[in-house]
């Protein structure tokens, strides 16, 4: 008799540290992935052949409630008795140096809908799935929800009006879930990166990582995966990771 | 010859700390006062007479940029060479005890229209005047933007999933304000609010404050004035008020 | 029949910040100025003339609890029926440009001295003078107990190994009375300094602030005297000034 | 030929949090472990017989230079070629409900004491050696320095004025080391541990954990344990622990 599958759901996959993730999670999970650009764009993510074929379903969402429960339907049809366990929400969104009063009050609206929105509607699917699963033998989770802050999740600088306001409302979303889930059973955490990843889009803008500056995409997701396997009377709420050579 | 006529617009204005702050603005300020209610609810705000019914101008506005520019232009055709140089957020919602899974994506949405949208909004009109102001000789400033936040504002807890995202972003909007405009001559402050404030409302809830736990609207409002007279080598970004008796 | 004399005690005083918090205070105080190197050093602190030197009694204290209760005895003999009613803590270490492991326990233990020992021990002496005040009748307070912090108060930077532990463990002093002594009627609160205030020293070493980057000592103040008019129901625990062109 | 033999130091064991953190560490690292009351105490910490006793060398401090300086030297002669590159501070009091008036100077300079001049001594010493290491090949890293904090690390309560203090000002010590010390290969780390540990101590005072509130020593210490794995691109500096069912 096998083991029940596993699923771990991610939102907002590109070919960067989500990648990792999802690498990193594939020896237990098979993986639903999303983003605006899949399944399109599943060649660019460079997912290791190891990972089986079967255990990938990647499909589109914006992060719309319409686009999530279409893609949860399919979840459902795909792997129908699954335990649905992990939820990441890494969208992000491009930094633009503008000042205020060069952006307009739809620069704000999409930045919260990247920031907060989607990550409460991912939420909203996942959290009754979490509530309907028996707790982990092993962790004492009945499922893990994962959130990618950033330095922008703490300090608003200049020029982040409309970022840091989405971030800022991530960071409350997942704190107050987490008060909320705890005592459910849901371990919900909140990673703050502070550094410049080292993903192909950024290598391709400022070359090569010759001074070992930057945040490698399969070192952070190793935290990603520590979070999920934390047990449950010492689970982790927020922490920070930065390189060793991070002026902070 | 007359000085010039200085002007405040405070944007979210009950019967409680916006009145109080109105009042102890208008020695200095005509006002121009803005809430949903008004100018319906203009007498509901019991100013005290020594205002001159001249000096305020009250009227419509759900935060929207829309109404705000409407609001705008009939400001200055009603004092077309005032100086406009206090802005107050006060925008605040209503806490509902409900659990998240509970409430819908609209009451998030909401939460960041009354949250940051229609600060937003405020300041993206308010900011092109504070720049074309002269700096005050006494102060330095060329205008004061004030926004009210609240202990949720740094601190999201299990039921606050929707009002904290708001209140977060509205705390990122500021600070992140004051970091650009600040070497512009303005001054941008977040007040938070920890306590209870003794308005009719929540004496009509609560009955009166025998206990002396509450927070008087009036010894609130002496603290947003003082911010709008500190001198420019020496402004706040952010403090908290709370009553001496309370728990935090 | 007169009013009963007010007191004021300053520990840390130098010809800067101190300085200007006493002269903002006299009008209502009498000043008891304490630092290492007073009384001889009082001519260098440039008060005003305006303040009658019958008002000021300068005694030397290096926080120490027995130099502290020499100075608190002569305070009563000297105004036996006064009501000492505000506390100012202003110690301040210079910095210095040094690695953690060119530093020894004794730096250490140095900044702990001026960061929070000689707080505790003002602290300790004030305090019960407070809480035997009636509540002002202007603003029920029976005394207000202010700290001085700085920017590393809150981010301990990497040369700052000594001086933040002494500033962050000033701030924890700070927070934790203001809790307690709060609901006894007692006002405590934090004031951080996040820029370079002008004083002699800094001229002397710097020359003139010919770009109006320094914060102004009597500008400063200002918020200190605020803090002290403070009323009850809306107290400050903490604040930060800093000058509007300041990077932060 | 055998690999280096890998040391790490524990500093403030007692059978609680440091017997599982050393537990953890031990297929990995020989022992070196300090508190008041070692070695006599050693048995009680209930150390697996699975570690070789040989790999642990327990010996007094107290956390003053010269008992830590005795210990590196007895560690020298144990093991002279060994790589030590772990350090772990854990000292903590009892908490004593008293109000601040009822404390003197000498509880702050206990607090003091073991808060951050332990923590002081024991960096004093480590670095040194984790700098001449050479990286280690997986993690990037020359050593990690680990400090235990709690929730008065961040919140000074109203019976925590000594206790904080030193919390507040260990906090400072650990922020600054790891931005001083990251970029020279160091991995420094401060953790926040938000709940009851369920030790013999906490067990014989309140009874077993029926309802699973307490936290358990050795769910904690993976935590350590993942601390010391990170890799250098993405280290972390604090995360916080609490159990599910923790009121935060």
């Amino acid at each position: 008799m096998s083991a029940q599958r596993r699923i771990a759901v991610i939102l907002g996959v590109g070919p960067g540290l989500s990648a990792s993730i999802a690498k990193t999670l594939s020896p237990t999970h098979s993986l639903l992935l999303l983003s605006r650009s899949l399944p399109n764009s599943l060649p660019s993510l460079n997912l290791p052949s190891s990972i089986p074929r079967s255990n990938i379903l990647a499909l589109s969402s914006d992060g719309s409630s319409a686009s999530l429960e279409t893609a949860f339907e399919k979840l459902k049809e795909t792997w129908p008795d699954a335990r649905v366990d992990v939820g990441v929400y890494n969208v992000n969104e491009k930094f633009e140096m503008k000042g205020f009063l060069e952006k307009t009050e739809e620069d704000l609206r999409r930045s919260l809908e990247g920031g907060v929105i989607g990550a409460w509607n991912l939420s909203s699917l996942l959290l009754p799935l979490f509530l309907s699963n028996s707790p982990d033998t092993t962790t004492g989770s009945r499922g893990t929800l994962l959130f990618t802050g950033a330095t922008m999740s703490l300090r608003a600088g200049a020029s982040f009006t409309n970022l840091a306001s989405g971030m800022f409302a991530r960071r409350a979303l997942s704190q107050s879930l987490a008060r909320e889930f705890g005592p459910k059973g849901v371990h919900v955490s909140h990673v703050i990166i502070d550094g410049i990843i080292d993903t192909e889009r950024v290598k391709g803008m400022m070359g090569d990582d010759q001074d070992g500056k930057r945040m490698k995409p399969d070192e952070i997701a190793e935290s990603y995966k520590f979070l999920v396997e934390q047990k449950r009377s010492a689970w982790t709420q927020e922490l920070d990771l930065r390189p060793d050579v991070e002026k902070w």
